[in-house]
């Protein structure tokens, strides 16, 4: 893992501008109701990777700009993933009782908290992206326009439709490719590839810039999900901080299920490197970290 | 009930208008993921008075716009309104089976689905509100603070932040009216309060006029709980479409638990013509509809 230093420093280093940022963003654990706020930074801190908001930052940077003129809507990005992940392990979706290393939120706080503390989440998000005076150097149409763009990637035809296609595959049989596919680009790709997306875009960027990292961000995220399935079915529990082999009690439609663990890492190996490939139109010396991410994303252990 | 043959005329001339945007917003029932949809439009369809909407069209109208102006964030805040009441409704929140004289969401398609269909129509609200293109005459200003005012007001410091409060409060054996006043103004109040505001803001909507009508919103809006409690205790279950002294078995915070019906009407009526008094800077003939819905409010029996 060595050769990842100077990338593992460079997420470091942005993943604490937005867990700054969001600490200043939301409710202090005194703010009523208590409980709720409580509940949502509970589910928030310390967090995960925050690949979204570091590859929104990655994208601001590679068209020219800084983390600052996206840190509203990466940490908006971050608050939807954390949404999101606390209403798929309530009991009636995924059942899961560990997160992160540690309990769940439902199984802290309780049912009725967990939604609710997920409900505010995702609609905090809006807030924040809403909030010009967060940004400093406001571009109002290109405001509305992530708003618009994040919503639609976290919608019925994004990711809220990938969670229902992946529940309701449970149990499939012998689930397709291509109902695979379709799980894993929207449950994760479509954030993922919004996160690039709004970057670049609220950043400045150009149409043609948009579109190159809005590739490489549903190969890496394609990529990522397939080497998720495989960690769940092969992975180190202590480094993941939940137990595996999940996906398979519950006949979850993953990859390797589809197609077997080899084929899987050939899959993986093959998106990474068109993503990479894609990236071709930026100076190489600028595309560094999101050349070492995607590589990353094939030797990761958590 | 005569007299409000002007206003019941209105809402539902307004109501159409909603509903038709609404139909055409929403992907079909044969949209993947289908069943996602289809609890969407059963839960969005037909639906209940539409009252937000319409008085965030009556808000336009008040300061000189039109419905059109303003109906991306009418739809949106019903969707909204919509989603909180699916999520209300879980077996861990208030457990009901019926709503609107039908079975809930998740009797119908499953609990899981029931908190999916609630992610995505507070998710597709937000999509709406920010659909430039669906605008006639779009002011980004105007547009970017409505979804920040609509955002702060459904989230843990408005309506999410009621809810949890309601639920706290069960089985409270002293509530007190502070107690009670903080969960009604948040949990229906701040919604209906910020649809005559945005209402008001997108269609052009000076200061002044902005803040008469969030007045007004305010005073309806806790009277509009305050009967809704007497009818939750009192009313015709037949009318309602659902069961009453539920409020009383859950033992919930309500106005006529803590001050009595006698106590809870007078303070409702007193409301009502608060609220119409602040409406004094608008000429009289302009301010009809807001005054009987005012007055209605005080009559309604469902």
């Amino acid at each position: 893992m060595e050769r990842f230093g100077r990338l593992f420093a460079y997420i470091d280093e942005k993943r604490r501008l937005v867990d700054r940022w969001l600490d200043n963003f939301v409710p202090s654990e005194d703010t009523p109701p208590e409980n709720l706020h409580r509940a949502i930074r509970y589910a928030l801190f310390p967090g995960g990777k925050r690949i979204r908001p570091v590859l929104c930052i990655a994208a601001a940077e590679m068209v020219g700009g800084r983390a600052e003129d996206v840190l509203p809507v990466a940490g908006a990005i971050e608050m939807i993933h954390t949404y999101s992940l606390i209403h798929d392990d309530l009991p009636c979706m995924d059942d899961d009782d560990f997160r992160r290393g540690k309990p769940t939120v439902h199984k802290v706080f309780g049912e009725a908290l967990a939604v609710l503390a997920g409900d505010a989440l995702l609609t905090m998000a809006f807030e924040a992206m809403s909030d010009v005076s967060r940004y400093p150097d406001p571009s109002l149409p290109r405001i509305v326009l992530a708003v618009n763009e994040i919503a639609k990637a976290g919608g019925s035809k994004g990711m809220v439709g990938g969670q229902v296609a992946d529940i309701e595959g449970e149990g499939d049989e012998s689930p397709t490719l291509e109902k695979v596919n379709y799980i894993h680009s929207h449950k994760t790709g479509k954030m993922i590839e919004v996160s690039l997306r709004v970057g670049a875009l609220l950043a400045g960027g150009g149409y043609r810039e948009i579109e190159v990292l809005s590739e490489y961000g549903k190969k890496i995220g394609l990529a990522f999900q397939i080497v998720d399935d495989i960690l769940g079915e092969i992975g180190d529990e202590k480094k993941l901080g939940k137990p595996v082999k999940r996906d398979r009690q519950k006949s979850k439609c993953t990859y390797p299920a589809v197609v077997g663990i080899d084929e899987s890492r050939k899959r993986a190996k093959e998106l990474i490197e068109e993503a990479k490939r894609a990236l071709s139109i930026f100076e190489d010396e600028r595309c560094w970290m999101l050349k070492d991410l995607a590589d990353y994303i094939l030797e990761r252990e958590r």
